[in-house]
């Protein structure tokens, strides 16, 4: 579908049929209209972004691809830099302004009103990673003795500069947060009421250094539409909105999955981060761990003499390898995953090695039935059957346990628990499982 | 902290200070309330949810883990399950009929009105995994024709019984969906305008019947704090809320983990599921991944020969697999995450795979060259050293290009891409690993 709205509208722009265009766009969602602008021309673009009216403009402006706004500000003339980023929130605003190169920036700030300006910078002086960085300093904020009359009033005056009304914040005169009131109990009250008397009192707000991924955690346990944030001295400077939080949860997310496969997470999405960038995110862990690797193949070497006399014996040992990693990376991934959402804790240790414990006697034996059995009945030999049968035992157990506590002694030492992923977790378990292997066979074969 | 609170309410309770708890109570947030009471006692739990406050205890309520939910309904009288039940949103109450036991769904449904015994049954009709399922008929909806005056004395009135009043949605008198309005342009109107007039027409809705996940997605795309759910007839049935969104995507991310994992995803959280499910969810692929482990054991001992002959080459194995196995599981997780958060698709095949052939040879001839070197020094052959090297530049580069193409293929036959991930992937890749190996070491070693 997307293709057929990429091309009728190319035609129009063709036959230059400029207000059925505009007729077009006016009905279309913001996003949807960021999606199609990515599949248009870009020499087409500027053309087509100045056919939208001027609030849906901006709107669309905030929820473009960098590249796309890029384009379009160095052929902005300063007024329209002006209108776009007059109708913008400051947060966006804010976003724009650090993925752009110097001297497009230069010409935003030079161009947008002072208190903008101002804002910008205020958000922009905040750690990356902080609640700071990601509010918003647009929100509705209320004294304690107005009157439900006064309050609908100063909303009203200020909507146009709040994002989101559903949360106003209550402050005294040195802005420290008092309370807040939701619209529904605002629309509610009488009248007269007195602010004070109605707002909810129960104060949750984070502060401007905290972790942005803990606070889109608090927001998801509150189920907050808005998060306040306060500094130091408990003044409110902004609020955090739900979808910037939903960006940071699945950003988190990625590059979980992302340190999981031993890759080094970045910010930028696949297609933009280059070739180089790509190897190196990925060099690192594959040089550790193939260097880690050559461990397993002098433990190797060490048994040559097995090998030799033996033959049948190497040829199990992917299958055990394999098996002992698959073991290891399913528990560092259950455990992982269950401390990034807060399920696991680090005083639930015992608990979690006791229970896979447990899965991991069911689990190996399972598995050494049915291997022991494929080996008696396809190579006929018992003697080689019942030692590869044992070594499944001990080293599935083994590298379950490797695979929980490894992940939770990482968390413990206050490294991301997910670099103890399967890749890690893989290599280490292959060296025990060659030793394992090799012991237990050796003792059957005497050797 | 929490164990501090704990300890605080349960000394009270001892004590029977039960207006100053009372106190400590109200001052608290539902979610809070919800974690203390996972850690109180059992047995105290009846006696310090009677303290709350009646909407802070629904709330609270819909809150609890499941367990305390269903020993609260147990010991609560009909009386109080109505009074409880009748306070909740008809979602979460949805939510809570479907985990609890038969005998206490009857006593529930026996103790709510009719009309909320309705919608939880409306709700509890559609299929898991719909958009149906996860909405809540607790929205508010306005005529076209009311003047903003009549929309805001109607809000006034049913506000206790919506969830949100953030948008509210224009139907006409079948109930099909006209347009939205949100509270902030409700406030901005004049209160003689006609709704129909300054309603929103641009209409994005969901069928009852579309996959919750793409649900989610299109909220988090368009930054809805709802999203309306239409049936067949264009009918407005309900709304979903944000909160149940996030949660959604927070599943889906836990699943895809799980899944990239080799385990079969389960809804249940680590400590709920038994040892003998954990097993099941694990044994499956273990067993697949075993057998087919066994490949590449079959042909090692094709190149028995070779292995005796010149024994150190048995040595570089683990290595080469290992590197083999974790490049491919890079690309894979790669290629995956991307897909899922619908960064890329499947027409990017092409560009995927030569993006990730350019990679591969960089990280290649790294790889080869440190390795070389290393064995060259180490062991001082330099045929050996060549022949690994040589190995490991067509390792690197053949286990990316099958860690890319396969989850695409995946995604072509509408499997999900989340299987091929790293266990399945490092099983083929050790197949191949070992194949290169050994057809490039014997042409050096003419065997």
């Amino acid at each position: 579908m997307l293709s057929v709205i990429v091309n009728t509208m190319e035609t129009l722009l063709k036959n230059k049929k400029y207000s059925s265009l505009r007729d077009v766009l006016s009905t279309m969602n913001e996003a949807d209209i960021a999606a199609i602008f990515e599949q248009i021309q870009s020499e087409r673009l500027p053309l087509l972004f100045r056919l939208l009216p001027k609030d849906l403009a901006a709107d669309t402006f905030a929820l473009m691809n960098t590249d796309n706004q890029e384009l379009l500000i160095r052929g902005f003339s300063d007024n329209e830099i002006k209108e776009v980023f007059d109708e913008l929130y400051v947060d966006d605003a804010a976003n724009i302004v650090e993925e752009m190169p110097a001297n497009v920036v230069k010409r935003i700030l030079k161009n947008t009103d002072p208190e903008m300006r101002q804002m910008i910078n205020e958000i922009l002086k905040y750690p990356e990673d902080s609640a700071g960085s990601l509010m918003t300093t647009d929100y509705i904020s209320l004294r304690p003795k107005m009157t439900v009359d006064d309050a609908i009033k100063r909303i009203r005056r200020t909507i146009n500069e709040a994002e989101t009304i559903y949360t106003c914040y209550i402050t005294d005169e040195n802005r420290k947060l008092l309370g807040y009131l939701s619209v529904k109990n605002l629309l509610l009250a009488q009248r007269e009421d007195k602010i004070c008397d109605i707002m909810d009192k129960t104060i949750v707000c984070v502060h401007t250094l905290d972790d942005k991924e803990d606070v889109a955690k608090d927001m998801n346990k509150y189920d907050f539409v808005t998060m306040p944030v306060v500094d130091d001295e408990g003044r409110l400077v902004g609020i955090v909105m739900f979808d910037d939080a939903i960006d940071v949860m699945q950003d988190e997310a990625t590059e979980d999955i992302e340190r999981m496969a031993a890759i080094s997470p970045t910010e930028e999405s696949y297609f933009k981060t280059s070739d180089i960038r790509h190897a190196k995110n990925r060099i690192v862990w594959l040089l550790i761990l193939m260097l880690s690797a050559a461990i397993t193949g002098a433990i190797l070497t060490k048994y040559e003499a097995a090998c030799s006399a033996v033959p049948l014996l190497v040829s199990f040992i992917p299958m055990l390898m394999s098996t002992g990693g698959n073991c290891g990376s399913q528990s560092s991934t259950m455990i992982i995953r269950g401390m990034s959402v807060d399920e696991i804790r680090l005083k639930d240790f015992f608990k979690v090695v006791f229970t896979e414990l447990r899965i991991s006697i069911i689990i190996s034996i399972a598995l050494s039935a049915v291997n022991g059995l494929r080996i008696w009945i396809m190579e006929g030999d018992l003697k080689i059957a019942a030692a590869v049968s044992i070594s499944i035992v001990a080293i599935v157990i083994i590298s379950q346990f490797i695979g929980c506590t490894l992940p939770m002694a990482a968390k413990r030492c206050k490294l991301d628990p997910a670099v103890m992923a399967a890749p890690l977790i893989t290599t280490i378990v292959d060296a025990a499982s060659i030793l394992i292997y090799f012991s237990i066979a050796t003792r059957f074969f005497v050797l």
